[in-house]
């Protein structure tokens, strides 16, 4: 397989062929537009500027100045991402990508940057959708980026306590490879699986499998160890503490700001053996929505809890329903769920729901599905990267993000998300389309995550969808949402985090960046100005 | 009822008659000593400094400089500070004890203090065990200690995203009483509950009713306000979030050392409905915890799963158990429990267990109950503090001390713990008695939390009581334990906090703090040097 340089995942993995046909027949049949393909430049023909910089000999082995290398290391996956490859706009490309094969290199190579006030940008598998790994750098000399690939190994497994020491750098497919022999499993599982590292769920507070419980990565740590200018900083194993503000949490969502993560302690959890799953559809999305707060409150705590509404469903599951289908499933390694998952049912039979029948077979990854609209939906799901990919090609404006709010909030949120995206695809697209599902349930709140697709114009889709980003994200800081739930800061979500975070929390942090990193060195622009 | 001045609680709760005749009864069956009684001191014969700081006038009506009032904020609630008091040893006392009625006046008082290099020493209900609200602060003209007893209503509740905004003095029965009408409770029930309020909670990350899941307050939490020296910091009401280092996270916990809570949007839930409990005795005390560790990482989530030990089955409900017995309950106010209780107990069974009969009756505050040595034992917890303060004036040193570890290093840890106990009390005290119970268990490890009785000598027990604590603190910290799992950091874990903290958290929590209290003025000594 040979990763993509301008795209998402593999080369291999791109959407053609019939599931191309079939994919830009959809689009034709909802918005105009011509559809035309444009073809990936070459990276020869990029013609990126030579490094401003050269390692010191003691570092020269672990980087790389091939043009192909900085290439792929200049972006993220988003969207806006992908558009500016496409377009040959490359302006930010890192000077070198440095491949520490240990932590001690990953200390030498801060040591060095730190000393000459090169920018550092650190690099998990760079599925960053806000800019955390582009090197919008301009007051730095040189920017190198630190891809922690090269430490991908699980080092130590206590299965007494169902833990794991694990290099950073791991992606998520050779994790859990790791992990299978010891009929363990982290069951971290974002939308990015095989194209993200353990490094970098934890630098970003990455969601995962779980809707409800352990959502975010957060939930799974243990314990990490930080590089940091200043020292590693290390924190004890330990299943719960109260001793002063978590260390932890000051790293979890640092984004690279504080330090680089090499290895961490996991919270595993044996394999599932008992599984229970269905769908349920409404004919109105607001029984839908109350349905799915009854479950989310009733402590019943299923492993999947996604509410997809209509227009959702429709595009990635070719299936027509009222109000929405909602995708239920439990799971367990010790006892059985079926009566966990009758309740859930019942509870949305409360509220309408007719569910389809249960589904007690489980998936090839061991996640029990919920009937075959679901199924549908979720083979969509793994596509979804990679369709993204092929629309973009077609000048197509095909992109998402998320929030959460409370219940109370989620009525008034949703409306003006919807009629903000609505009205900034109309100005700048003639139109578009606005689906909205739910990736994880809390008592609290859902999670809401939102999909846009309009006819784009090629060579303007970055501002095009820009527009539509400014839109939407002042419609949900505005409507007491978070500008992410769990896709990050980054660079491209400063402008509504500052307004977010509280004034005095971006003091603090701005002290402890500077305590930390007194050169400023690590990933400037992100979280803090 | 009158809050005692030196001990626990009420003073017309304090252990008397045939309560006092039995429990020092049980204490002459096991250690030698003389028990002969000493009253507290009266607050007149302390001889009190007089206060060196006088309000301005603004500010006159909030401060007390009475002298009951300043002795009664003098001290936490430890053994030590039990001890101190009864001695008549109140050298720290704050200079005058301020009670602001609202957000404004905790502002102009902090501006004051900050103006004048007072000391601030922010006061809930000074459970502390820690030395957390005690005015060890040399350095500065004077001391004001902030006690939010007034700042005590429930000011919003959301029934649909059920949670509640709530000030931060508020006690713990009166917070219940005003979420009672509304079938809401928020079901955080730490052994302090009578005597200690949500700010103190939430500034120390108490533990509470929850063995499993949401152990902390801090899982409780939806946002919270914070008055800093340099702002008032407010996040928002949000389920889940990924934006960034959470700013919650870094006030739950920060002790009084970064600002003054005022008030928090806090996570309720439905008054459960059904409730089913049972305790399961063990012949061995291996078996035992390897039955906690099956259920704890069941995934069933019990809400009680209290295991004790011999010894402290022996003391505090008077039965013989082999190796100790397992208290364990489930409460749903949605589905029934029963089938997960009945799962736990065959878990317990694998590992030799035999349970009592299960009780699903539930008890007044809607707990469920374990059997009737379960049901002694939880009448002996609630009793704890006051027996605790009639042992003390009968020259029992009488204290606990609390952790958390994996269950890989639980066993060498406790046996660490143990044998550094007694042979500390062996020096100090001729023999003396360890008990250990869980209080919280995880996936990953339990929360150990230990008792020790041992024979003491009036005016020397503060002395005795120090050895012993350090030489179990030591083995606790070098045995890969938390200085403290939910008793919060203070000033007298400092030292043992100091080596746990990674030095680079240490660096930015320095660095925070200087951020948001530049004057220094938020309770010195806590935490931080």
């Amino acid at each position: 397989m040979t990763r993509s340089w301008w795209g998402w995942g593999n080369v291999e993995d791109a959407v053609g062929g019939a599931e191309l046909d079939a994919l830009l027949g959809r689009v034709r049949a909802v918005m105009p537009g011509e559809l035309t393909d444009h073809e990936p430049p070459s990276v020869a023909s990029l013609g990126l500027p030579d490094p401003r910089t050269t390692p010191p000999a003691s570092l020269a082995d672990l980087c790389s100045a091939d043009p192909a290398d900085r290439a792929a290391h200049a972006h993220g996956k988003a969207f806006r991402d992908v558009v500016r490859n496409l377009e040959g706009d490359l302006r930010h490309v890192p000077d070198l990508v440095a491949r520490p094969r240990d932590e001690r290199d990953v200390t030498d190579l801060l040591d060095w940057c730190t000393r000459e006030g090169i920018a550092v940008v650190p690099f998990g598998g760079g599925s960053s959708v806000v800019g955390g790994v582009e090197a919008r750098c301009e007051d730095h000399p040189a920017v190198v980026t630190v891809d922690l690939g090269r430490l991908n190994r699980v080092l130590e497994i206590d299965t007494t306590s169902r833990a794991a020491r694990i290099q950073a750098g791991v992606y998520g497919p050779h994790l859990e490879d790791q992990l299978r022999p010891h009929g363990l499993t982290l069951r971290h599982f974002p939308q990015s699986f095989e194209f993200s590292t353990l490094g970098g769920w934890l630098a970003t507070r990455a969601g995962g499998h779980y809707a409800t419980l352990c959502t975010h990565i957060d939930d799974l740590l243990e314990s990490m160890r930080v590089v940091t200018p200043v020292g590693i900083s290390e924190s004890r194993r330990l299943p719960g503490s109260g001793a002063g503000p978590s260390p932890d949490r000051l790293f979890l969502g640092s984004e690279g700001t504080l330090g680089i993560i090499t290895e961490a302690w996991m919270r595993l959890r044996e394999r599932p053996r008992q599984r229970a799953g269905t769908s349920v559809r409404f004919g109105d999305y607001a029984s839908a929505v109350a349905a799915t707060r009854a479950v989310a409150q009733s402590g019943l705590n299923p492993a999947n809890c996604r509410l997809l509404d209509a227009t959702e469903v429709l595009i990635n599951a070719g299936v027509s329903v009222g109000g929405g289908l909602l995708v239920l499933a439990f799971e367990s390694a010790d006892h059985p769920v079926r009566s966990s998952l009758e309740r859930a049912v019942e509870l949305c039979r409360d509220h309408g729901g007719e569910p389809a029948d249960a589904d007690t077979t489980g998936g090839s990854d061991g996640d029990a599905r919920g009937g075959p609209a679901a199924e549908t939906w979720r083979s969509s799901f793994l596509r979804m990267p990679y369709q993204r990919d092929a629309l973009v090609r077609h000048s197509v404006i095909a992109e998402t993000f998320e929030t959460a709010c409370t219940w109370d909030g989620f009525g008034a949120l949703h409306h003006a998300v919807t009629e903000a995206a609505r009205r900034a695809m109309a100005e700048v697209a003639g139109a578009g389309v606005i689906a909205c599902r739910f990736t994880h349930v809390y008592p609290d709140g859902p999670a809401p995550y939102f999909s846009v697709y309009a006819p784009g114009r090629w060579g303007s889709l970055v501002s095009q969808w820009d527009h539509i980003k400014a839109a939407v994200s002042e419609a949900i800081v505005a409507n007491g949402g978070t500008i992410t739930h769990h896709h990050a800061v980054g660079r491209d979500h400063r402008p509504w985090y500052d307004r977010q975070r509280p004034a005095p929390f971006a003091a603090a942090l701005t002290a402890a960046k500077s305590a930390l990193d007194p050169a400023g060195v690590l990933n400037p622009g992100v979280l803090l100005p």
